[in-house]
């Protein structure tokens, strides 16, 4: 099975510290890198945890805090120095597109790859992005400004052949996509082998839920039911609940309290406010609701599997 | 005398590697810090080295590319969340406004401190702001887009008073200034106390010039001669003369030949392209030419002291 992998290249809020680090994740998958975010700084975080801006072709951006997005423009001019040619579509608020023309217009005028924006309507769940393996959900999240997150879910493969069955019952090669779409095998004597002998069951399907920054939002838990990997935003422990509220925000308890009520396999929680000085008080806080959590931390990277239920 | 300090936040150029960062220096004088240039994650580096951004009332930025002003719009918006509420100036091309203002009116709306952008003419060599204690001249420098470098000079001091003096010809505090100013004593007996007896030089002014990026320039000579300080980029070796002229860069030689006809100080050199691996053979070149010469590096801390000529 090809690794899911989440990367965390930054998992501080709006007031970087020397611990954290400007929000972005970088989700990879058979070769392909999926941006989630992009403070200030990334290009040179990113790098340093070996990964190839050339498998970057989509971007996700969850709202025009400078937080989240302040590091495309060095991106996008250092993927021009780097020779790019390939297009880069980033997906995010509308409000990122006029300050991304504005910067790459003064910043890298001669660009010789396009840069293709698409506008997220932040209000709606729906499918923003999909290839032959993933889909990309919007996530309609409740923050200072549109905002929202992205579900990313692999798309349900095909059962695996067995090569044994299928030598010792002769099958020919052009039937292989039938069986594999579940059709059984008659043999030559009339006798029906059945489609459950001829494959393994399909490799599950993974997925993963990036929730940053929000207020506690119930309306999520549908939306994310049974994902593998949450990533929910705990900025604040829960001794700092009105802070929270007052910012848009959630504590250690409210995005547990999501994770479970969404039946979620894992819960990964960061975006963690300067104030914040223990994580581990904050992880204990999370895991007394939903003990499958761990914390996000700048070159961690985290393997998501399918969760067994 | 109060230390005159250069602070080297990020000596990297456009391609930033995991040994240098983008552009961005401060010069540090009487509690007060002038900011120059300001790459991406300047705000992170100048904080890791113990700089309190209240302190920060004046950045001047050489020009337009990405490497030396995408620092700002974070640091804008971070200084907001510190609760500023003094003015910040910004001296540059204008052609950075415009992207300032977007970013701003995009991430840090309700900005409760005035930004207030400072256009400097590139081409020309004059005063661009001045307090009691410095001025600082911009200058024309030649590189893609419109450039130009800073010149720091301490204005001229008073000599200072010898207090033995004062007490011994037991001279009012009322004409201390006017002995400043230069005035001799005449006792009762009409005896005159010259002036030179009454005072001690006054310390001597320092200058800095930051000369960040361009090509070779020779008029650029008399306008820092005898800096006590010159920062010249020296983005390329001399084996790789060629690319610094494709790119309107300088090399190691061609900044020390400036550093030694302008008769300056010392030479600090930087900026260098992520081709660069052997900084010490770039040092040796430039020496080679220009003795007192160091490497910029991040972290570093440059004392700026008169020279003795």
């Amino acid at each position: 099975m090809e690794p899911l992998e989440l990367h965390i290249i930054g998992c501080g809020s709006a007031n970087p510290t020397q611990r954290h680090r400007p929000a972005c994740q970088v989700l990879s998958t058979r070769g392909k890198l999926f941006m989630i975010d992009c403070g200030e700084g990334t290009q040179v975080r990113f790098a340093k945890q070996g990964l190839s801006m050339k498998r970057v072709g989509h971007i996700f951006i969850s709202h025009a805090h400078g937080d989240h997005c302040l590091g495309l423009p060095g991106l996008i001019c250092t993927m021009s120095l780097l020779g790019r040619t390939a297009q880069l579509h980033i997906h995010g608020p509308q409000e990122l597109e006029a300050f991304l023309q504005s910067a790459i217009g003064l910043f890298c005028p001669n660009l010789e790859f396009e840069v293709l924006f698409h506008a997220v309507d932040t209000k709606k769940h729906q499918i923003i992005y999909e290839d032959k393996s993933i889909e990309v959900w919007s996530l309609p999240l409740y923050h200072r400004v549109p905002c929202c997150g992205y579900l990313f879910r692999e798309k349900p493969s095909l059962p695996h052949i067995r090569r044994d069955m299928i030598d010792m019952y002769e099958i020919p090669v052009s039937q292989i996509n039938n069986i594999k779409a579940g059709m059984d095998w008659t043999l030559p004597d009339g006798t029906v082998v059945p489609n459950e002998n001829l494959v393994t069951p399909p490799t599950p399907s993974r997925s993963f839920a990036y929730c940053s920054d929000t207020t506690p939002l119930p309306s999520l838990v549908p939306m994310i039911k049974d994902v593998d990997l949450l990533f929910h935003e705990a900025t604040f422990d829960q001794e700092n609940e009105f802070r929270a509220k007052q910012t848009y925000h959630s504590t250690t308890l409210e995005a547990a309290e999501i994770a479970k009520e969404a039946h979620v396999g894992q819960l990964c929680i960061g975006h963690y406010s300067s104030r914040m000085r223990d994580e581990e008080k904050m992880l204990l806080e999370a895991c007394s609701i939903f003990p499958n959590t761990i914390l996000a931390d700048e070159g961690k990277t985290v393997i998501i599997t399918p969760t067994t239920r």
